[in-house]
């Protein structure tokens, strides 16, 4: 807790540490009378840290925010606002809804309409997308400015417990010295370096939202929720698109769901290859990349021919240049992430980290911004809240989208025992569906619940249009601790999909038939 | 209650009493005893009615449905099902998707996709909608069958409080008695009979769905959601639509938001005249219309010429041919609609009303839908719950769409006082409309919440896209007494529009610009 402002103490200097980097020039530390003091220094400008840099300022506080892109391998860089922004959530919806608005032009003479529908043409859609989200890099700086935080262009590094070295892009030194400094570096997509000419010929999603010609023919690699919504926005534009996953997609999310997810991609155009391992990958003359890969089940070879290979296997949190041990903050040595307490704190009281570096917390933009903002309301003494990571919505923008809050049925299961869990399903069918008799095999939701009355409300999980507009409202639901039978006392909005999840009457457990007829 | 099934009482026979409808063949009453007996009879098939009606089936119960169609003025007739399917919910729903896609094929080429759009062809659209209804209402029969709930085509009328005599089409009488007897036969469009040519040349939703042709150009005079929704669906679909409003549109919703309802649809497209009132309607030769209207404040007459003139000044409860005196059940005499207390019950405590033409009820599906279905659950013991007409949530599919549940901040501001009403809002850019750069002038939400903390929300109001996807879950939240604490320690799904109501931060009261910038 601040107790007011307090000038920056002296720690005992680094001796010119290299960073990682290559970058880095290297040389004697700077000296540490020439630092600059803040009261809190936050290391990334993306959604966690910038909301945590606003808050603090917005309350009072004297804040730099360091931040820094690394060029992807292929060379791809953006500015302010982290991964959402510039290579992840605000490209991605905007893309996907490229690829919907496919669906609805086809979807379109079935309502009157008479179009004449040309290929896509991803220059003109990149551009766009780009042009926005270079809008929102600029806002950020503003916004910044109009907060009074200070803004440093710089890759930072610790020196001491309270002090960040910074490098600008020509090698500057800047010395930064806080009473608190949070982490919120997140995370950069990690490449397959084992696989042969992974990392020479392949891209990742760090490039994809920024590619100024069309991708073509591509592989998509992975079982993330990346990889689906590269794959299904791809194929909804009208590329040659290969969904490969090795084992279980969205293995962190309720695999009914997931497994209905994968069946509607790959019956709408993602050739989907379930069990399969990439094995190299090699430049044929021109411009094209043939890949090897294994079956893992029967263990025979196969190949293929792209344009594009991208790999959406995970993620590597951006801890490696911020020389941690410098600080003594620990990680976990398995995933690389910082170890952090229900305050946000690290191993070192003053140190937090936030977001998708921070062991254990959801890879979100809006968790990484509460947790933020609520950090900073601590550090000011306006709150002792912490943040809550149970029952955090989300939604996998697949070409049907899932959306999600609170347990999947398996971890109800496990946490509560088969006998005390009811889960009340449907498959529905979106009355937009009906005119251009669009397939509606994969809409489907289930309520998970507790078996006693009033049957609390554990999870939601809803497979259809809009899911992520739909599922928003039910996370406050279940937030104030919605039963069973008080969903089904609110009233439905007709005609939505929506309504359909307060008319959840058939249970798992009952064997009838969960698919909803008439009106 | 039901003490089980019941044999039929006999009441007193009428004397022949002619229903006020033509078709009706007069003579004597048909002899009592060839009267069929059930448990519950229910006049009207629309949701109300075939909910209360399957419920009571499902539980055992002897029950029998009586519908009948009365052609509109225009003629137009259809199946069973009621309003909603038929000439409310399910063709709107459809026709404002169509006009939805005129708007998203506009964005289309700014996303990328090179279409040519030809003009919006009617008669497509409408045979699609139609062909879907007309599913429904077999869907409807086969439901009946399914439960084995007896279907009589025929229009029906009390005979005695137990009694009701049905006529066919062809004019044979049917006698049925029942234990209990509900009266679900909701309302049709109001004519604005002292205009000349209103009902000659006019039409109403009645008919509009059902049209074969196109409108055309087209007025639609009334101030009520269905002519909002009208006018804006025929806007979309490209036809010059005029909408006349004498006073204030949507009278019982949140004020703001109907003005800005109202703007939206000004600005795009639709030539909307406020303070305005018909007086005559023309027929000139060949097929056009000449409407002459005044201006209400100027007293200034003015005329228009349209192919088609729609009235959607509000509806009038079915009950001129119930014969409703015979059995002694009270109408309100101004609106026409049956008297009822929290049971639904009339003033005869075994016959019912719920649905549109009970006094005091919500005109919605849903309601009708739960309210028959509880009634039909306490008729036989399984429960004693009432149905809860507080926090309906409820959507106008007007181009932008407005959702809400609760209170309007005018009734919050009646019931609580000024002083202990806090008001959260934002006008919010939907991410989907930055490409094609639409306008989001009227993209606006806003919570009605108590002042005390942890300030309970009375209402929530929300324009824009999909609002009533949106709206749904916000409902259980409010019905699950969520406060303006809980709604902002609700982590927001991203890229959403739904998440901006856990974003709402501004309250009117600060004075502060509520327009959402950045990310």
């Amino acid at each position: 807790m601040w107790a007011g402002r307090v000038g920056c103490r002296r720690g005992s200097a680094g001796q010119g540490d290299p960073t990682d980097t290559a970058e880095r020039q290297e040389g004697p530390a700077p000296a540490m009378e020439g630092r600059q003091c803040y009261d809190l220094l936050v290391i990334g400008g993306g959604s966690g840290g910038l909301a945590c840099a606003k808050e603090a300022a917005q309350l009072g506080k004297k804040v730099a925010v360091l931040d820094y892109v690394e060029p992807s391998p292929r060379g791809t860089r953006w500015g302010l606002g982290g991964t959402c922004v510039n290579v992840g959530c605000i490209p991605k919806k905007l893309m996907h809804q490229a690829a919907l608005l496919g669906v609805m032009i086809r979807d379109a003479p079935h309502y009157g309409w008479g179009v004449a529908q040309a290929p896509h043409d991803w220059a003109t859609m990149a551009d766009a997308v780009q042009n926005h989200v270079k809008s929102l890099n600029w806002g950020h700086r503003v916004q910044l400015q109009d907060r009074k935080v200070k803004y440093f262009n710089v890759k930072a590094s610790f020196v001491n417990t309270h002090t960040l070295c910074g490098v600008s892009k020509g090698g500057e030194e800047t010395l930064l010295s806080a009473e608190h400094i949070v982490i919120a570096t997140g995370g950069r997509p990690r490449y397959p370096t084992h696989i042969e000419g992974a990392l020479e010929y392949g891209i990742t999603s760090d490039d994809l939202f920024w590619l100024k010609e069309s991708p073509g023919k591509t592989l998509v690699v992975g079982a993330s929720y990346v990889a689906l919504e590269c794959a299904g926005l791809l194929t909804g534009l009208g590329l040659d698109t290969t969904l490969m996953i090795r084992s279980v997609p969205l293995r962190a999310f309720d695999q009914q769901m997931a497994s209905l997810v994968i069946e509607h991609m790959a019956g709408h155009g993602t050739r989907v290859l379930q069990g399969c391992a990439p094995e190299r990958v090699e430049k044929l003359p021109g411009r094209q990349l043939r890949v090897t890969w294994v079956d893992l089940a029967s263990d025979r070879k196969d190949a293929g021919t792209f344009d594009t290979v991208l790999w959406a296997i995970g993620r590597v949190p951006e801890t490696a240049s911020l020389n941690l041990e410098k600080a003594g903050v620990r990680m976990n040595p398995v995933t690389g992430k910082i170890l952090v307490d229900a305050q946000e704190a690290t191993s070192i009281p003053h140190i937090y980290a936030i977001g998708d570096v921070a062991e254990g917390r959801p890879e979100l933009t809006p968790t990484a911004i509460m947790a933020g903002r609520l950090l900073a309301q601590r550090l000011s003494g306006q709150t002792t809240d912490l943040m809550d990571y149970n029952n955090v919505p989300t939604t996998v923008f697949t070409p049907l989208e899932y959306g999600c809050v609170g347990l999947s049925e398996e971890a109800a299961v496990a946490r509560h025992g088969e006998e005390h869990v009811e889960v009340y399903h449907a498959f529905y069918k979106p009355l937009e569906f009906t005119v251009p008799q669009r397939d509606a095999s994969q809409c489907y939701i289930k309520m998970v619940c507790l078996r006693e009355p009033p049957q609390l409300v554990l999870g939601l999980h809803f497979l259809g249009p809009n899911a992520g507009e739909v599922t928003q409202g039910f996370a406050l639901g279940i937030k104030c601790g919605a039963s069973y039978q008080q969903v089904m006392r609110t009233v439905g909005i007709h005609p939505t999909c929506a309504e359909e999840v307060a008319k959840l009457r058939i249970s798992k457990r009952s064997g009838l038939d969960p698919t909803v007829t008439g009106c």
